[in-house]
């Protein structure tokens, strides 16, 4: 991680010309002053009195601090998608509440069309003004991706991944409650609902960009093509396959936790490799293998073992499932490169893949799947900040390093070791 | 993590005039075109119709890719420190190899006087002309860091972590070869070592920055200070002691791997507070707590559970030490934070603090140890480039998922449950 | 565990009439003179001067040492089963060397009808003689486990796995060659067969107990028996199928390894009670949750990051797959429990269950899965002790501890901190 | 584990003449009309039609089922010890009521003196009376081992292993109530001490016989013995000390928790071997290693990372401490082993070594720590049973496996992809 150390090249278009660097001047100075990026200080590219990172203008990234991202509006918005966790009828007043609160507010308010013929509400006919002032869409059928301003999501992260799934490209701003399930990314209470809604259209809300991986399945040349087909008749929006220049037909995914390789209901061991910039880096022989974005570390990598990754991290995490080695730990890399999966040659069967948990399906001898970062994150709207949300979720829904305490001695005069 | 969108700032200051953004345009061109940072591709930072992040141009860091550093020198090189693991015979004549080489090429060789005074290579005659032209010096009493141009280590991470330790500001480029020892941070082999040092004169060798933990011990106000001035006298730099804003004295190190805070050999758990960015995290209760960074995650972190970081991730790690409670994962927390480490009030015992297993000190009641990312990482040279290295070092130094594997079967046409 | 202290009761059965205890004498010389059973020694039940263990006789087990106990045989061994791995060419010369072996000696031969009626092995002209004088059977069909006298097994772990499979009652001795295979509990190497096959066939050979679980499946009793039908028709015999008193139908079998109880293909976690001696202990969230025998404390159980349990402990060990929860820590009970595993009553899903990877079948609201060791071991030859080869499995195959060492110093004079 | 087949040898003993097996009878149906021993069943030894296990009356052990044994007073007890946690004021009223209702019972009530002389004991006039009736000796100088009939705990699992470090031998039964602490150990609450305690006197309490482990510190023949002395001085019973057959002094103590070697305050790796009846195992290197028992499985070394071990397992633990390997998994042997630890060869500096968190003193080349499992358990008075009051403790204490729930969906007729 170094910066670009010719000062001439910004000064020009910095704003207010701040001078970041004198000419030959060592960086200490500056590293001092601005010191606090949440990915943490410009590093010095001097390296003793002669030697020093060789500048390549053509390979310099501007990134705005994460710490400093606030949200905004160019126009007003308007279109609000509700998504609400189905089958669980402790969200259905909430969820009413909300509807009303939105449309009286004269914003239109697409729901799933699912959710709408829920049975109960058709029922109701107190909400039925509310519900006929509805937008309904039905998923792989109908496009919404472009025409919604934000997303309010009720119900847990289950809610959140679906929203994710909804919007392959470029996702509106999403506001999750915490509603009668695990609310790890859903930071709000509904309570207040009125008041954090209010807030979030007045603009300026701390996000928090949660980098999603996109993966590419690429069906070996020599594969037949109908399972392909037919998954697209569950509802696989067309613009997912992609043919590419071998003719091959492709299936192409955003996921915001992972992606899951494993044996499926096989009872062999899943045998993949994993290549990371084209290099085959290791085997994996055991229950599989996930591939994670660090939103995706506190789910089933977390579960699988991994090490809880702050979501502000730009990395993936490769976590193996059961691993046949007891040395098989998690690894982290870094988020710009491309990991890809394929079947080992010596593999017994086939395996299977999965995108946050959904659209499960075989891969066979000449497939494989790559993954990278997206540079389509899910923008979450935070409910404290970037850093209290996440700590305060590890606590409430992880129970993270929760235990009964040692009480404390009354008088720390002795601690001999006749102690007890 | 996203870019400023606004394009009017950056368009003028990049070489060549490269258009980023076409005004109105979305970024998926761009980081389809351009994509392959080690750091993940530029975020898209407009949501939906209405929203985006609002452009703040104070908060940008401009980043040069990891990947595409290389190392330049301004000056020819001139003046060589090696370092040589010291207790270990088998160094002996590598050691007098490359001295020799370096010698005859006029450049100046500093070796530390105890390793010149070494009773073996003293009453070597052969080595006596070679020897004479050494400079020497004395850890703690001579201060060498401003005049090293490139530091040669022979025998392993323990080399490295004592050069790190050498250079509390900028650290000159290291070339490090495993000799007789664990060589996870030192790629090179010692057969072809006179191409190699070569190579990295003529400059352009690949250099990995690995970024070091900047630790400031600040003891309380109501603390004496005798220990602290003790431990002057086992060789800290004077310049490592900085009068605080309250009077206290602090002792502030760079660490490459981790500072350690453990029971020490008390036989209680140690009990100490965390804090991130001024707010309590957590406490833990154990033998200890580690806070690493990449490069320390193959190493104490990794032995204590840890996933395992690629050093181009910009993240600190923390991973408790045999905690008392089951539910205590290792967290990655973004690089930029503040840690800050104190005894909980309710510790029944001091604790003691270690910086890359060196300077063992007692912590007690008021005093606090604040641990961020440093400006002045270490540049490692590496021997191919710095995702094989790593790969490698995991492979051959750590048995990463080394396993027996099952054989392939002869032919695939069956796998019914009768087989076995 | 704790003696019988009335030592009126034995004295006159054992044999030479050795004296065990005297009226009223402590226990100590007792233990400290024969003190090393495998399973520790006899506990003192005297605590302090006047409380004891209340003495119930008809509570009291009688237990041979695991380390004295050796294989004899009561008359000549003449059928032998052999099993091979198929699908594996490499072990086809061993496995016809073997068959040749056995039948010269006028054994009768006892292989599967789908092993000698492999391709390679029908044509072989020189094997014919020898493949005319093999017994064959079908699995599911004929029934051979009253007839066996000897198992040899070729080819790895699986192979004992399905020669476990193949006896629910009592199981003939195992011996088991490791060929081209993870030979965990394959610990015999076949260059020296007819050596080793001889000294078994002598007697006296060193043996372990590999303790099995009786697993019975209780299907609700409102539950369609169609799937139990349809899995008859793959070959599990028909007196695994009792009828119990409330007419339901179970499914009775015998595991060496575990039994695992998961989501099966579903996308959803599995959520199953853990009953022990019918108290509900936990609920599993996760992946799943594996029951298993100390002999698969290194297979599954293993993977899934439970302890290693040498096989004569008396234990059962329960490890979740992937919990939901960071706190589930595997637990080892003692091996006279009763287990139970039902859905929990939140389940949102049906869960599966697999015996030592076979078999898998559906479990629903109203099934249970009860599980306690069973009194038919598999006993298994050992090539060097009961001991040494569960060591040297550990190494060889697990790759156990393995890692690179640090190099010894050459003087060990000094350990200052400035070493590195 | 093979019970002794030959019945003529057990039939004329025991009680009531029950017949356990025919002559020439199959066991099965011994096996599962009495099933139930918490060691599991009687395993069967035949072995198919032709093998069995050679019959060894001398190898065989007599073990009264632990889930059947009860605590019962041969006379009715008289003197009870009282530890108390020191410096815990919470403890001090419970103290003084337990105090006096044993004194006002007539029994001897024995209290170490430095409990006594605390500060707010000796000031307080209404316990006066009470005060001046209680039996006091002092760790290390007086001897009460041999006189104490009921031991009684108040503060946590620290006292039940302060009272085990008492009692080198027998151990009288012990009583625990968790007050102010951790209890994983200590069972009972103090609300209800009276009736809780009369039921313990009147007999016929469930108790549970917690393994020790035999530790024995042999130091190597030239060694220099000053180290030893000196620790004697801190209050080691002289008892400790025995000439051993070379002349070497030995140190023995009995652990109820574990035995931990490890660097101390080094910085270096620890590195030392491990034997198992003889024969080296493994080497550690790392912080150190734990040898435990099961019930230290859910102390140190579960905070290490071992699975967690009912006490009724018999069984002894090795666990690695942060080892420096990633494949070194903890592993768990049967009772009746012999480990032995001793500094690798190689190993730079001493290690040491500590008993239950006590007496931690230096090891040296030459020196050896031989472990086996003790004939002295500690019996401990259960609070319901066995097994209730262990996962009740897992539960309570440890948190295992606490977790926010998925909530259930209202009507499970759908499980579709879509669902969120």
């Amino acid at each position: 991680m170094s910066i670009l150390i010719n000062k001439i090249l910004y000064n020009a278009g910095l704003p207010g010309n701040i001078c970041y660097h004198d000419e030959g001047a060592r960086l200490e100075p500056v590293c001092c002053r601005r010191g606090h990026f949440l990915h943490g200080p410009y590093p010095d590219t001097h390296f003793g009195p002669k030697a020093c990172v060789l500048p390549n203008p053509t390979s310099v990234m501007h990134i705005q601090d994460p710490a400093s991202q606030r949200l905004t509006w160019s126009k007003p918005p308007l279109n609000v998608l509700v998504i609400r966790k189905i089958r669980d009828e402790t969200l259905l007043e909430p969820f009413k509440e909300l509807c009303r609160f939105l449309v009286e507010k004269h914003l239109m308010v697409y729901v799933e069309k699912k959710v709408v013929d829920d049975g109960s509400l058709m029922t109701d006919d107190s909400f039925s003004a509310i519900r006929n002032q509805l937008c309904t869409f039905r998923e792989g059928y109908d496009d919404i991706s472009d025409c919604i301003d934000l997303i309010i999501c009720l119900g847990g992260d289950g809610t959140l991944l679906y929203a994710s799934s909804l919007f392959q490209g470029s996702v509106p701003p999403v506001m999750a409650f915490h509603l009668g399930s695990l609310g790890f990314l859903a930071p709000f209470k509904f309570e207040s609902f009125k008041t954090e809604v209010d807030k979030v259209f007045e603009g300026n809300a701390a996000i928090i960009l949660r980098s999603r991986l996109k993966v590419k399945v690429v069906k070996g040349m020599f594969q037949r093509n109908e399972q392909l087909f037919s998954t697209q008749e569950n509802g696989i929006a067309p613009h997912n396959h992609i043919n590419n220049e071998a003719g091959k037909i492709t299936l192409q995914l955003q996921v915001l936790n992972e992606v899951v390789v494993d044996r499926g209901p096989s009872s062999y061991l899943s045998d993949v490799d994993l290549y990371l910039d084209g290099r085959l880096i290791t085997s994996v022989q055991g229950d599989g293998v996930i591939v994670s974005t660090p939103t995706g570390s506190t789910a089933y990598a977390g579960a699988a073992g991994a090490s809880m990754i702050h979501p502000n991290v730009p990395a993936i995490m490769v976590t193996p499932i059961c691993p046949h080695s007891l040395s098989f730990r998690p690894i982290v890399v870094p988020a710009g490169v491309e990991l890809m999966i394929t079947l080992s040659p010596d593999a017994r069967n086939t395996a299977w893949v999965s995108f946050d948990g959904r659209k499960r399906q075989e891969i066979q001898h000449g497939d494989s799947i790559k993954i990278t970062t997206s540079c389509f994150p899910v923008p979450s709207i935070c409910c404290h900040d970037l850093v209290y949300d996440w700590f305060d979720s590890l606590a409430q829904c992880l129970h993270w390093n929760i235990r009964k305490k040692q009480t404390r001695l009354t008088d720390a005069s002795d601690s001999s070791e006749t102690d007890n």
